[in-house]
């Protein structure tokens, strides 16, 4: 074990100090830098739109909402024009959500890599299309993670996309600092939370989090709202309820709805197939849908005119 | 932004290479970790039973779980003899969860610092104790977060203990290899995870990074198992279930039990009661109860005679 740790101090040392190089070593990694960061800001400004969808709390289905919102972008006019990043290094799993397990990034020249395509055309990347079974860990540190995030996002072949959508782990650490920190113009971050004053708390930091790395925050979803009984119909609040609404009043932010928990969410989910596309009436669809057009509507009333590329974000 | 990720990069070269130094600054540091080894080796020779409770996924009720766990320990002869070290550093939940909000880490002479004592004389230390208040973020990578647990485990005076359980944040990333790294002679890990696929498929993760890193996994608990309808009865599977218990056999680990979905458990955790002490006829109570016998069945199996320090885990 100690020698293992020891590799992993390393890696820290030889991925974010350069001090640790030779000059030699210097330059040739300063300029390899230099390249990658052209060929992100290049990628990224072929993306109109990139949300990251993030939460303090861990399990509040944050993952859930991601996928399902993007699936509602496809659907509402953006289809082949959306794409997922799965942030997530350590427990990915945006792939099952959206049925794509066993899939793998296809290589190509110099170090391209084509992302998976879903459902309606869902461009996705994961590190779980680099694992070779669901028992293998990514024992990574920070920097190790901060550089498969970057190559996420300048070696993938993206392409021209509407809307990205980043799903991170939740905490405010490494991922979300390193999203924060590459991504050039992020449009804002989307905060999920579940009803429960104890999620309540942490999804506060989150917010704090958004506003002090200068992202707009597009605005607060509350999961897991609310559960009715399938055999007598009885509403009960399985996690409490209104955690997410006292959280936008509370930090003045706006509020963009509740889902309500339905056990077909889990269940289509754990069979990789998209709740709102398989359930088109149902009240947790609707709320999906209303959602997306209220982030449409943050997004417009952010940029008044047509552009191809933001200066930016503050 | 682009002046605080500096820093954090600049923090992380400080605290993990040791040739970003100059040779003095480099002998001074050295000798102050060897001092802070030595201390760390000190305080947990002290505590009998080193425990880590894991999971891959975040939200699975891990938190709860090691709450609940700690009391029943204190419950069942161990009164003033448990303590909880809350590992999650960007959520940490364990004070709120206790009903010890508000209070902070008072410390001493020599930079000791004095955990804060809760209900059945239970010690408990939390990032959440040095925050002005639930807004605040700690928006720190890796190295950063690795430290402030050294500290957690050399210089709080946890006193003699018989165990001391420590809550770690989701993921295979920097606190629980941190945590591992850190305390000489764990015990082993309790995995919790729920029910669903998707969850399966993350907390599999965990089993093989306990299982890398040498630490022995002493078992899995099925968290959120089931749901009875408090007006009419039926038991419904909000978050599906068995997905424990498949792990466990897949993986050859032992199974310890399942905790059922109650909302009292969410209601006492928002309330600072611990849910076991107030519910003591309930289901999931009784769950908790026979899940800390387990534990302390695999203890004696692991420890054939009594021992005051015992030698290394492997």
């Amino acid at each position: 074990m100690d020698t293992e740790n020891q590799t992993e101090t390393n890696s820290e040392c030889d991925l974010t100090s350069k001090s640790c190089s030779t000059p030699n070593e210097y330059d040739g990694t300063k300029k390899a830098q230099s390249e990658q960061e052209q060929r992100l800001t290049l990628k990224m400004n072929k993306i109109r739109h990139k949300i990251a969808v993030i939460s303090g709390k861990g399990g509040v289905g944050k993952s859930t909402v991601t996928v399902n919102l993007a699936m509602a972008f496809a659907m509402q006019g953006h289809k082949d024009k959306v794409g997922v990043l799965d942030a997530d290094i350590h427990g990915p799993c945006i792939p099952k959500m959206l049925g794509l397990k066993g899939q793998t990034l296809i290589g190509g020249p110099g170090g391209m890599l084509f992302p998976v395509t879903g459902k309606l055309g869902m461009k996705v990347v994961s590190m779980d299309f680099l694992l070779p079974n669901d028992e293998a860990p990514v024992i990574w540190r920070g920097p190790l993670k901060m550089k498969i995030i970057q190559q996420f996002l300048s070696d993938v072949t993206w392409g021209d996309l509407d809307y990205l959508l980043v799903d991170l782990p939740p905490g405010t650490g490494d991922e979300p600092l390193s999203v924060m920190q590459l991504i050039p113009d992020m449009d804002g971050v989307v905060i999920v939370t579940m009803p429960s004053e104890v999620s309540e708390a942490v999804v506060k930091k989150s917010v704090t989090f958004a506003k002090q790395v200068g992202i707009p925050v597009i605005g607060i979803i509350e999961n897991m709202s609310g559960f009715v009984c399938p055999d007598c119909g009885a509403k009960i609040d399985v996690f409490r309820a209104g955690g997410g609404k006292r959280i936008a009043d509370d930090m003045t932010i706006p509020y963009l709805g509740s889902i309500p928990l339905d056990p077909k969410i889990c269940n289509d989910s754990d069979g990789g197939l998209s709740f709102i596309v398989e359930n088109k009436t149902s009240p947790a669809t609707k709320a999906f849908l209303e959602i997306v057009e209220e982030i449409e509507q943050f997004l417009e009333h952010k940029e008044p005119s047509e552009k191809p590329a933001k200066p930016k974000s503050t």
